[in-house]
């Protein structure tokens, strides 16, 4: 099959979804396209951004530095070392790899150094560890950025994650989670630094197929702790019907994130509302983060933590009062070993 | 297993979704219960109903008439002759026996005498059958319960077709299908009488299960006109789901339900919460009937068709002018040949 591009090159990339087959220039072409227009519908980066982009040594990451790179915009990469036996080296050594090639030093955190390595901290607290890892995650992506006079924080979710994810929060009507979902959480008070996802307009298979014709060297293997997660079951059967009919899940993805979509207007939307102040083509901020800083969100502006100075609801973050259990838990354990 | 509800006898049925186990005779109260129990949150029928039926010869609707008689209503069944090859013979024998089983003969419409039987009809007009399809049974339905002064129209809809539904109505974000998607469609000005979904509780495999012990002799085979029915994949792909986490279903649906999800407002509900006459609890009839008794939809009351009588926005309804498409088609084809 010939490229529908350029009709001369051999096609390498079919995508059913977009009716179209690309030679591999023209697959470039037609990705970084996609991203850019991603970012410019919804607004999620300016030229003058300083970009903090979250790389975990997987595929959609790294694909998303190398494009932002491309694009000129003023990155640096931050990689958070779970301190996963085999996985997190693995994974650490693409980031480095990846980095170098491209004359950077990522900013590495380690969860070891950190007191919290997410399988040790998993079995502390009796947590599922995703759910652990997401609050650390969270945790050190806005600090990171916040010391490092970063604008925003870029992660590397496509549109599988996020319509996974966005399938999971319909199924249970998790209307709180429904307000709060999109690729562009605004800055707000107590820095909370803006987060954006300027893949959300690709499929994992165009981020792979882009990874792979690029030459960028990524993990292929699944963290070894995710492999129970609901959210690959939503991924799967989203897969299925996307199979049988190709471009659902943009469609899906978009519909939802229409302005005019009534599950898009979270709390402090509702509220503007009622004062005739609706901004229904922005996310209301402060509602959108309500959760972000930390899990309980509240009315008003965060407070700062009393331990790290970081944005909360409560007088405590939901980080540091994780690692105080872990601390507990892991001086109970000693004082059990050496009675 | 033991019976999760007498403790005593085998177990028969397990059901994931409940946490439970049932021998048969606690499996027909428990399923008796569940779908009472849904005929009276949504308050579906009333004991002064007269139920009309609609009956395939599948399990679904030959359990549900089942459960109404058991249950003390007043029912007559109305079976609908599509005119499709061996198929419509085998569902009317079906029909038949188990009508005579209790002691009930069925108003039969032939469509094939009514000049539009199924698949020469999509031939002629060409039209997708199971849309053609889902016209003249809307018709018929309403038709014969205004004729034989029913109060309701009873249909077979299990929580597998109405979530299946869901999905595609959500992955499409198509807002007026989700504002009219309701187990109560209530009895509307022009003729449109209520129609109900006393099944929308139970699942696919619980209505097969009580058919097979209740020994109720049902067709087994699909349509052969809906092999390739998107509502199949939409199907496919919510049972993976519920398999591994068994209760979603469920959930899903009733969340949508819920009088506070934002989906449930339809143009009229919208229209009376401006001026401060919200009904919130129950769905808003004429904008839920509006595409109804035909597919355009409209405001105010319907009309009267000038061919048929039934109600119609337009001057003759979509049923007259389908049937009027068949009748061309036909004489252009009697006229070709006999050329």
């Amino acid at each position: 099959m010939k490229c529908k591009r350029c009709r001369r090159a051999e096609a390498a990339v079919e995508l059913p979804s977009h009716h179209s087959a690309f030679c591999p220039d023209c697959f470039f072409v037609f990705f970084r396209r996609q991203v850019t227009e991603g970012i410019r519908k919804l607004r999620l980066l300016a030229p003058e951004d300083r970009v903090l982009v979250c790389v975990s040594g997987g595929k959609d990451s790294l694909v998303l530095w190398d494009v932002l790179i491309d694009e000129g915009y003023e990155t640096e990469g931050l990689y958070i070392d779970l301190g996963i036996d085999g996985y997190s080296d693995r994974s650490k050594e693409k980031v480095l790899a990846y980095a170098a090639s491209r004359g950077k030093t990522p900013i590495v955190v380690e969860l070891a150094k950190e007191g919290i390595p997410i399988p040790e901290a998993a079995r502390c607290v009796r947590m599922q560890e995703c759910s652990i890892c997401g609050t650390v995650k969270r945790y050190f992506f806005n600090r990171v950025a916040a010391e490092g006079k970063f604008t925003v924080v870029a992660t590397g979710h496509n549109l599988d994650d996020e319509t996974a994810r966005l399938l999971g929060n319909l199924l249970h009507w998790q209307r709180d989670h429904l307000a709060r979902q999109h690729p562009l959480l605004p800055e707000a008070d107590g820095g909370l630094v803006r987060k954006v996802k300027p893949l959300w307009r690709v499929s994992e298979i165009e981020t792979a197929a882009y990874g792979f014709l690029k030459g960028i060297d990524y993990v292929t293997e699944e963290c070894p702790m995710s492999e129970d997660a609901t959210s690959l079951v939503y991924k799967e059967a989203l897969s299925r019907i996307e199979d049988r009919m190709p471009g659902t899940r943009i469609v899906f993805y978009q519909g939802f994130l229409d302005p005019s979509n009534p599950l898009r207007k979270g709390p402090e939307a509702a509220a503007a509302a009622d004062g005739n102040m609706a901004r229904e083509d922005a996310p209301a901020a402060g509602a959108m983060r309500a959760a972000e800083g930390d899990g309980e969100g509240g009315a008003g502006p965060p407070q700062v933590c009393v331990e790290c100075g970081a944005p909360t609801y409560t007088e405590t973050c939901s980080f540091c009062r994780l690692k105080e259990r872990v601390r507990k838990a892991r001086s109970l354990r000693v004082a059990r070993v050496s009675r």
